[in-house]
Formats: structure tokens, sequence, C-alpha cells
């Protein structure tokens, strides 16, 4: 197994079975410091460079979390237009990288543009932390979601996972690049205009891993043990739902995890949602014995930490 | 008297004079590490989380210098356009927090909306400290005005409160409260449509305190111990102070506290003043024996550094 | 020589050379804390005030980076709109800085109007630092620039230096004061209405410090040992830019530094720029001998800390 100092988190692609094993390994290690909410000094050496080109609450604030948890120290910004790269200049990466990696030992980068985390990485010695590219991935996203799965059901082996969402999502890619790496099943369901380019399932088939694909959540419901939702509502469906006045559903039923529909639901199986969440997935959902979203919350903060220690040093 | 681990500050009523006065106690134990200027490690074990969905400098950093001052870790943010509650998802106050409880260890919140921090308490088992809640309370504010009062005078009993400005706002809700547990009066000046409410006096007759309220600041400067002040000026006020030139007075004179009308005060009388200020309070004044608003600012750091370390545990 | 501790850093107007030698000796000294990328803890005791009227990302997050490096604290704002001085409030300096000196232990400020640091600095016990106000000045980049250039070329003195771009700008200032304390010359090349004002340069004179000016980079390039760089294209002509296509060069050729204009220049001249920049440089330069603006930030971090370090008492 490569060792993780030094190196870039930007992709789940090519990321191996025992790459997986050992993070969820350091992440049970680590997971007491989270849960005992007791900052120590693991990190204190350290400085976490944070550069969100697009706004992010979730996910720049869990990793600033976890370095402050583990004593570390994190600057940046967080909204582009604060910097050189949103104003007229439009500083190109090469250039705000340059300087950025003399700011602290790591860096996290969240960007409107696919790849762009990629092509940080190729102008600075400082490990990058890919932290969603656009309609590309988010490595850090899916690595909390299977320790989640690890941590909640104790394998991600022989599972089946039920994904419910626009399949161009950063997150379905990368989470689909994971389950390669295991024994389990995918099965998608998503609108026509949301669903699996051919593209990525060929990439996926080389690999021998096929995701199946249904038309609506009941038809596959009682199969699950892993529920993974995101929205399928955009920006511009909101605009119509204003005009129609606010109580009026806007997600399609077939893509809705309702109380109703988790009659069919085996008693064991989990439901994760990255969050936030339209009215794909309503808040009576929560009271439920399927809900592990605020489980996934946290361990966000710990799948950080664990990433962070890594790619820093301060864990083998 | 309850203790004050792990318990939310949202609002000064009930809170009882034992409680003050226990504050006052640990501020005054507190406040030489403020003054000495160098941070200590009390804190260094925690973390507070910001959610301001209103911008403020004053109330925001006063809690941040604080943490810091005690060697404390702090993240979050500072407006809510950054956020999923301020985008189309519209985020509710209990998914927010729901996530915002694992990135540390007690949460300050500022919000448009009277009672978000309240309802923010319900779903999150960290303290939550309310930082403003729109035109409900302000606790924070009050409670270093008071122990800046304490610190200045000696004492809050026997002590006449002139309280000018809007008295729908959160300060003026909050002093009230607090009023009702010292041996002390209160006066108020406002504008007509920004007088007390008939609901807000009932409920303070409950606990026999009476507010007297007088029209025109020289009606009673002569009694003022404190003289507790707030804008009347609001944004549409100054729409038509550009339009009529930026030198015309906007604040009516009954409501503004100048030199002149000072030649009647008490000479020991005290000004405080939560700023930033309109013309109500005029830059000549700060060279007067009546001004302390600055130490006001000052004791603000003090009382958060305070109240921080009594809901952390760090402090007894 | 004055005591750095607790002393402002407004201009470099009357900085001396004792000055100027004893700050690259103490960043000499506090170097190889930024090379090893190991966080001490110098600085632990302080708090850094950062309060940035105008959007900056280097300037900012080089003196956050310093801050941290050296174990300290940091809080603040970024832009003006997040304050009460940005909204209608219109808050003045005095009331701003007299709140922030509680704060914190120093303050940065960037202000959009010349001397708002040093209005700044008359309202408050700590030491404040200017980063950029307005077209006055610039000092802590240009103290960067200098070491820089005695870290690259060994000496300021007996060396040439070409400055290229807007000469009204804080920087072009700040380095025309810090030369007269050296065995230097400068060069200047700038548009027309961008040239050298009368009034600074009989200020110079009266230093016996004369600029000499020439049209085109050509003419001078040759003598040059620092080539010393700013845009001079600015928002304007960026509309026009667009109007035209992406593609058209903006900057006219007699202020732009190619790889073929540096064919006559020494083998030892190096190119600084603060960055960002338009096509005044364009990115085939970087891989040429002469590229020292990514050795210029990583320099802004180690100037930062030494400064940080000498007026918070922290070094001699």
């Amino acid at each position: 197994m490569r060792s993780f100092a030094g190196r870039d988190i930007l992709s789940l692609k090519g990321f191996e079975r025992a790459e997986f094993e050992h993070v969820f390994e350091v992440a049970d290690e680590l997971e007491p410091i989270a849960r005992g909410r007791r900052n120590v000094d693991l990190l204190a050496g350290k400085t976490l460079v944070t550069a969100f080109y697009q706004p992010s609450t979730r996910t720049r604030l869990a990793h600033e979390a976890a370095m402050h948890r583990l004593g570390g120290h994190v600057l940046g910004f967080s909204d582009a237009k604060m910097t050189r790269a949103g104003d007229f200049y439009q500083e190109s990466i090469k250039d705000t990288v340059h300087m950025l990696e003399y700011y602290g030992d790591a860096l996290v980068m969240r960007h409107f543009q696919q790849g762009a985390p990629h092509e940080a990485a190729r102008w600075t010695s400082i490990p990058v932390i890919n932290a969603g590219d656009g309609w590309g991935e988010h490595p850090t996203q899916v690595l909390t979601d299977l320790y989640t799965v690890q941590r909640e059901l104790g394998t991600v082996d022989g599972l089946t996972f039920l994904c419910i969402g626009d399949m161009r999502m950063r997150t379905m890619h990368s989470i689909a690049y994971a389950l390669t790496q295991f024994d389990a099943e995918m099965i998608a369901i998503a609108p026509p205009d949301m669903s699996l380019t051919d593209e990525f399932k060929a990439e996926l088939a080389e690999q021998n891993f096929t995701i199946r694909e249904v038309d609506h959540v009941r038809d596959a419901i009682a199969e699950a043990d892993v529920i993974y939702m995101e929205p399928v509502v955009q920006a511009d469906y909101t605009a119509s739902r204003q005009e129609r006045g606010e109580d009026v559903g806007t997600t399609p039923e077939q893509y809705r995890v309702t109380r109703e529909v988790l009659n069919d639901a085996k008693p064991s199986s989990i439901i994760l949602h990255s969050l936030p969440r339209m009215d794909e997935l309503p808040p009576d959902v929560d009271a439920t014995r399927h809900a592990r979203y605020w489980e996934e919350a946290y361990y966000g903060v710990v799948m950080r930490m664990t990433l962070l220690s890594l790619i820093l040093g301060a864990k083998e």
C-alpha cells in the first residue's frame, strides 16, 4: 500500500481496498477524540489552507473542525469573490496555488470546475484534498459515508446500496468507484435527464462493476441495506415551487424516501444523506430506525481528522 | 443556584440575582487575563462554533476574542449567504444545528428571527448562546453592561437606569428582565412608535417591576446613574437623511445625549452604548467624565470569557 | 535604533537603514521555521486582529499564516460589508478601532482610503500595521521585496531597480522611500497618466534621491538587477478587453516583460511581482532564470513573522 504522507486525496478512482481498510482503522483510533470533545495536539504544528471557490458549510467546517480537534491551525477563504480569482484578475489556479502553498501544510479545495484540485496538485508541493470539483468527485464525503456504513453495519461487503438522486453528481461518481473495491451491489434511481452517463457505465464495466437501474424507489427498497440519497431538485425547480406555493411537493414520488415507502424496507437498512435536503427526505423520517445522517455528519469530522493526520504524516 | 456547565444562555428572563453575582465574581477572576493581554490555555481543549445569520462585528468578535484569550478554537460562519440556510435549500435550524454540534463544543448564534437560538438549543446537545435574536433578547450584551456598571459604580443596587432609544429592541428587553433582580429603577424614553409594548409592561408588572416613561431626556437626566442608549435612527431614516444632505441631524433632540444635556447630569453618572452610534451620542461626549462605552467594549470580552468558561465547564 | 516593540508599521518614509538591516537579520533567524513547515509557539500568547476594508488574499493570508506559524491567534474581518463601517452606520475609524483594540494585541489594516491606518494608530494603544492604504503605502510588501532581493542577490546596495507599472501605486511609493536608505538606483517606466507625481519627485529630491524615467522596458532592461513590476491594466481596461475578446493583449508592449525582452537582461537579474498579474508578465517567463515571484511570496510569510514578532515584543 502506498504511504499516505504527503499524498493528495483527489479521487476514489484507483483507491484500493487495503487503503479503505487502513483509513477505517486509523479512523477507529482517532474517533474517541471526537467523541470525548477534547482538542488534542496531534496537528498543533500544522496549518490547513481552505480554498473554497464555492460556498460550503458542511464540507468546509468538517475539515476545519477536524483540524481544531487535533490542535491544528486553519486559514483561507470561503468565497471566490474574496480572491483575485474571483475578480477581474481571474488569477489562474497555478498562480493562486503557488502562493497558497506557503501559507500552510495542506490545501483543501472546492471548485465549480471539474479537475481544478488536480490542476492545483500539479503546481504545489503540499498535499491537496478535493472537497468537491463540479460534477467530478467528492472523495472525502464518500469515505465518510462508507466509514459510517462500516461503523453502523459492521461491514461494507455483501451489502446492496440503493442510490437515489442525480447520478451525474460527484458523490455518485465517487461512491461507484469506491464500491468496485468491495463485494457490494449498487442500484440507481434517477430522473431520466439525471441518469448515469454511458461513458461512466462503460468505465465501471471495465472493472466488472455493473449498476442496476430501476425507475421507482418502490421497485428496490426491499433489497436495500444502504439507502444513499442526493436531492434531485435543483435551483430552477425551486423557482416554480415558489410560484406554486411553499407546500407543493417538488420531488416526484419515485425519488422520495418517506415513512410509507420505508414500510417495505429491511429493518436493518440505513439511510445516508449528505444534506442539505429538500423534500426527498421528509423530517418525519428522522425518528425512524433507519436514519443515520446525523451519525454521518459526526463521522464526517472523524474522517477528516483521519485523512488530515495521514497526509500530514502525523499517523502512519 | 443551577450549575452553568452545559447550560444555554438564551434569555435573562428568569436569570436570578445569585446567578448575576456569580457571573460577576468569575468575571473578576478572569479579568486580569484580558488586562494582561496574554492568551492562556484554559479553553485550549474546546472549540466554539459561530453561527451568525446576520452580520455582526462587535458581538461576534468579542466571543472570538474571548475564546482566543483563553487558548480556545473558533470556527463557523458570519453570513447566512455562505450557508445552505441562506440559499435555495433554506435548510431548517434543526438540520443545521444537528450538523454544527459535531464541529465544536458550544454554539453562539445570531439570527434575524426571534426565538431561533431557543429552537437551536432544542436540537443540540451542546450549550447555545443567544447573540441576539431579532427583536428578542441579547443576554450577553446586557450581562456585559451590568458588569460594566458593577465595575465602574461598585454596585447595581440603588441605581436609576435611564434607557433611551427604541424600546422594542432586544437589549431593552434583556435589561428590563435583568433589573427585576436588583433594587434598581428604570426610566424609558422612546419615540411613540418605538415605545414599550403593553404585553412587555404587563409581563414585568407580574414581577412587580414598573418602568417610568418620560418624553424628553431633559426630564430625567438629573436622576440617572446609568444612561443606557440605543439608536432610534433606522435604515429608512437614513435614506431621507441622505436626501436631505449628510449634516442634517436625524435623531430628534429628546433622544440625544449631548454635552449640553449632560450639564444637568449627576457628576457620577455614566453613559453606556453598545455601539455603533448614529448622532444620538455625539463624539464630543467621548471626552466627558461620563463616557464608559469603551470600557463597556472591553468588558464585553471579559464577560464572554466568563460565560464561555462557565458553560464549557472550565470554571465552576 | 528605535525599539520595534509596540511600534506601528505605517510607512517606509523615515525607516532607516539600520532598521532595514535589523529586520533582515531577525528574518534570517526566523526563516528556518517557515522552511521547516512546523508551527512553533513564539506568539502563542498573542492575537492578531485583521481589519480588511478591501478584499485581499495575499496580504491578509500572509499575515495570518505568519501568526499561525508562530502559534498565534487571528480574528477579524476581511470585508467591510460585514462591519458597521460598511453599512448605514458608517462607523468612524475611531469608534471601530476603540473596539478592536480589546480583541487582540496587534491590528493589521487594509483600507481604500489613504491614511486610514495612521488614523487608526492615533486611537488605539496596540501596534497597527498598514497592509495597504489606497494610493498611500504598502510597507510590509516592500520589506518583503527588499528581503527577497537581499536573500537572492546577497545585497541591496549597488543594484539598479527597474520599476514598471503604475507609479501612483502604494508599492511604488514604499519602494522609493526604502531605496533612499540604500546605495541603489531606481528607473521608472509608466504610462503617461500613471507616472510619478511632481510632488513625490520633489519629496524624494529632498533626500537626494532621483528616479530616472524611461519610456520603454527595452531602453533599460540591460541595466536592471531587479525588475520590479506592477500591473498597468485596471478594471476599466478589462471591460474593453472583454468586449474585444479574451485573447487580445491589454498591456502595451513597453510595459511588458516577456521572454523576448529578457534576452537583453543581465543573466543575474531577477523579476519581482507582488501578483496577481495580468498579461504584463506572461506565464512562460516563470520557467526563466529570472523569475523570483514565488520566492517573494514565500518571503512574504517570513517577513510578516518577523514584523509581528518584533512589534509584539517576542523578538528584540
